[in-house]
């Protein structure tokens, strides 16, 4: 059963989809009928059975008969905010799609010395319009609460300013250095946000590294394989998810 | 710097390279020089230092000189299998390297109810091929010890002659039935090897769960969010190395 974001509040009751897009999808691509049951999640968050009573085929409106879901929320105890280093169009977007299908609630995308790409500024826009609709995408096919927040930062500096509880640096020296307890240890302590860095292909450049430490961030490692740019990101979501869905502590 | 896999068994001292996609890599392609280290690794998995002491454009041969490294071994100290269903060929390419990546030692694609695509037996041999070259070059690129191998199923009741110590069916169905607490469970288990089913989009079927069930296998849920076909398995191997790896009992 499909999944849609509207940008109101639902109350029970009815209520009628204004999204064209919804609409598009709903009534010419899947071509559901009177009766046929979506998803809908309203601004708060809130999951709603969705049943249709009318389809305006000429005003493009779906109208639906909604009753409050019971379903468990699927976003993750913690919030999660990954940082990654500008990378080529498929692999930035491809970070975009399978962090959201992780439960990431923030992503963003930074420029560092050794950064694969620069966006120029007139291009910028446009990349975010396009990568905030790939996570809603994702978001909704993967049944998450929340459309993750794609953030575009012009430069590393201002991760500074991020205030998570725990602030994270996965730097490849120090997996080369063996160090391979920090995450675990961290994980093991309450927390109710996170931001790792993930530097590019090239890696953080070690006067940048010194910058975020100085800032409350601390290097990590993460595991003794070297994983491309766009694979340790996952492995960071998945390892959280774990420790905070899974782990039977 | 950069790591090849030879056949060879390489005793320290004199070597000799004999394959030529080697040879195209380090003379023609990086343009190394007399006196340049390599990594190699041999058919025993063990690492070598290697300094180039001759390069012989005519016959394309490189001769070096080995010293045994001392570089902990980037191997997980638990054999990690994951079976995938067939899918598109860039998932399953995409599957293979990310698979590689992080740890796996094998990779299966086996054909099951639901598999969005199906291969006909003239092109599995050169699809295996290429899955184990692309296997291979991931390999070397993440500093592996070894290849894994990649595998064909023509049925997914193939799985059933399997004898890791640990089963495991990521099935969606558990994980909508809430099913949070056995992958946890299992890991804080002794174990050496682990093999892990994942369904196609579609899932696998109940009577295909069944039948895998009876054989040993055992039903998990990954988390409350839906992941696509090919997330699940670097979800699966990303908590594998963390416990095995990471965390810090």
């Amino acid at each position: 059963m499909e999944q849609y974001f509207v940008k109101e509040t639902i109350k029970q009751g009815l209520f009628e989809i204004s999204d064209k897009e919804i609409y598009k999808h709903v009534a010419t691509v899947l071509r559901h009928r009177i009766g046929d049951v979506i998803y809908l999640v309203d601004e708060n968050s809130e999951l709603f059975e969705s049943t249709i009573k009318n389809i305006d085929a000429e005003n493009k409106l779906i109208s639906v008969e909604t009753v409050k879901s019971d379903k468990p929320s699927t976003e993750m105890p913690i919030d999660v905010t990954i940082a990654c280093s500008l990378s080529k169009k498929d692999k930035v977007e491809w970070i975009t799609q399978k962090s959201t299908e992780l439960g990431a609630k923030r992503i963003v995308f930074f420029n560092s010395k050794y950064s694969i790409m620069h966006w120029k500024s007139n291009v910028v826009e446009k990349k975010m319009l396009r990568l905030q609709e790939i996570a809603k995408n994702a978001a909704q096919q993967s049944k998450r609460r929340i459309i993750p927040e794609v953030i575009y930062l012009k430069d590393i500096s201002e991760l500074n300013k991020f205030t998570e509880d725990l602030k994270l640096i996965a730097y490849e020296e120090s997996a080369k250095d063996g160090e391979s307890s920090i995450l675990a240890q961290s994980l093991n302590k309450p927390h109710n946000s996170v931001v790792c860095v993930f530097g590019p292909e090239g890696g953080i450049s070690s006067d940048e590294v010194t910058d975020l430490e100085s800032n409350g961030f601390v290097s990590i490692g993460l595991g003794p394989r070297i994983m491309r740019a766009e694979t340790a990101p996952m492995y960071f979501l998945s390892v959280l998810s774990y420790s905070y869905e899974l782990n039977s502590k």
